[in-house]
């Protein structure tokens, strides 16, 4: 096997940071890492499995030494700017930000999803949002069996989502401080304004769910609304999921296609008051679903909650698990 | 005008105490108050517009004094026990507990909404569920206009909802002391747990949702699903209210008629960042409406997002402006 090298663009950032914890974990066969962030980072000191790399600052020569693979976590403008020269030099870029998503020339991968459509990169796969990529595994499940009719999505999202600054924000309790992100504060506070609003009424991040889904689940017509709201929780997006399907389906069938589904862990037992919650799906992978029940409101439906760790699989697990995959078939 | 007297039962918890303050600025003609509570709260001195009154523990006499109007809010046993004893002395009693709710012999009242159910009262009226309270201003305007056909509700709802003791555990940060009201912390949390869990998968909140919306509205046959959960924010819920209708609207129309109606307060300005949310919603008590946009995903529906002081019209002011009304009439 050659020896494979993986810039890391946005190190020093809340998903870079968790790229880089990820690899650790993972212990891909990678040889180096090349860490590279704003001038503002550079020269910053992280070590990787005991190694110790310097930050550089990104420049257009940064890839000319030849990568394999890059996760980019930078930002919209980095990535528009710096991803396609990285392409271009025969890199393998995994993009976490939201500009090449609905590209028809880039691959909008969630690897238990929709891997395969990786094999038709150009260079650049695109890491979905956060709060798409959480609810793909369980509606790829469902849409498989019962055919997905219509989605309505209300999410409950975590601060972490919208970076250091936003934390910095959450942690500012008595508002004795000025606001760094959001217009409001978030503590204590529900904002139904997440990404910027659009002339349509939605925000940024609603279309996102709504168009990303229709691309990850090859259902370019389905019909889906959305809600996105930020609450005053640090870590792990929560959401509410209302399905209808075109067939019918026994409850206890469905469940347990949930179960089969590769990283989703059900966690549906109300008697023992056990469901999804933030507190428990952050530091994981998987995607936690629970409070399934059937909606009487329609002929075939279900109600999920869905949670996951928006940082990890909402963002840096993803894209290091897209790279795994790539490495695993010598992609 | 005869000397009204109200007595007000569960006068030291957090309902109570905002019937006293809701009744401290409504200034009703009312001429003297009793104020009742369990033994462990009797001998409490609260003031009402400067006079003081001493709590008096509750018993099956308390009402032999004679009432015109009673405000409980003890929870449920107290008021299956009492409510009962005040309407046969002649009071009319206005019950926060859901005791009553579905019973067919019991009105449930929102004043802006079906206020004319009270006359077939027979003692005892029943205020409805803070989370169904708020989302029956706009839905009755709409219903009304535009015939609904189906809802999905998502709650966001505030800790305050559950009482006192679970703003303890909300204030309990760091988890250091044991929880009194919650299975799990709910600072940094969100709980799909409201009130207890039914045979049919539903939280009995949920379901209170569901059925106390088709007895207000007078429609026991709409198509209706929910998800309550609790989120980490004080006071003041919040609702991601998805609505289908039978018939065809126009968004300018649909606007107008929110605003047309009493109590509602419009905000929409997504260009200057104006949506309700809870820290701007609590202490008042109109519905504030948001979000307003076209859902594209059926032939017509809309989104909407609807915050409201849960503890003022969600209970408290929504008891009061009962008693308001009755008194205006005389009856």
């Amino acid at each position: 096997m050659k020896d494979l090298k993986l810039a890391i663009v946005g190190a020093t950032g809340l998903v870079g940071m968790s790229v880089i914890k990820v690899l650790e974990e993972k212990k891909l066969p990678i040889k180096s890492y090349s860490l590279f962030a704003s001038k503002k980072s550079a020269g910053q000191k992280i070590s990787i499995l005991g190694k110790e790399y310097v930050v550089e600052e990104l420049n257009e020569n940064s890839f000319d030494s030849g990568f394999d693979y890059a996760i980019f976590s930078a930002g919209g403008d980095v990535s528009k700017k710096y991803a396609p020269i990285a392409a271009q030099k025969g890199c393998i870029v995994v993009d976490n930000s939201s500009t090449f998503r609905m590209d028809n020339n880039v691959p909008l991968v969630v690897p238990e999803v929709n891997f395969e459509d990786c094999y038709s990169h150009n260079g650049i796969i695109a890491n979905p949002n956060c709060s798409t990529i959480q609810a793909m595994l369980p509606l790829k499940a469902l849409d498989d069996k019962y055919k997905i009719k219509r989605i309505v999505y209300s999410t409950y999202q975590a601060v972490s989502g919208a970076g250091k600054s936003a934390l910095d924000d959450l942690a500012n309790r008595d508002n004795s401080k000025p606001l760094k992100k959001f217009p409001y504060p978030i503590f204590n506070n529900c904002l139904p304004h997440i990404d910027i609003f659009l002339d349509n009424g939605y925000t940024k991040e609603e279309m996102k769910m709504i168009n990303e889904t229709r691309k990850i689940l090859h259902r370019p017509d389905l019909k889906i609304t959305a809600t996105t709201v930020r609450v005053p929780v640090s870590n792990s997006h929560s959401e509410s999921i209302n399905v209808e399907f075109e067939k019918q389906y026994e409850l206890q069938d469905l469940i347990q296609t949930l179960k089969d589904f590769p990283n989703i862990i059900v966690q549906d037992d109300i008697k023992n008051n056990i469901y999804p919650m933030p507190i428990n799906a952050t530091g994981h992978d998987e995607v936690f679903v629970g409070r399934i029940r059937r909606d009487e409101s329609v002929e075939s439906g279900v109600n999920l909650w869905v949670v996951a760790d928006n940082i990890r699989k909402g963002a840096a697990s993803n894209a290091v698990q897209i790279i795994e995959k790539l490495i695993n078939e010598n992609y």
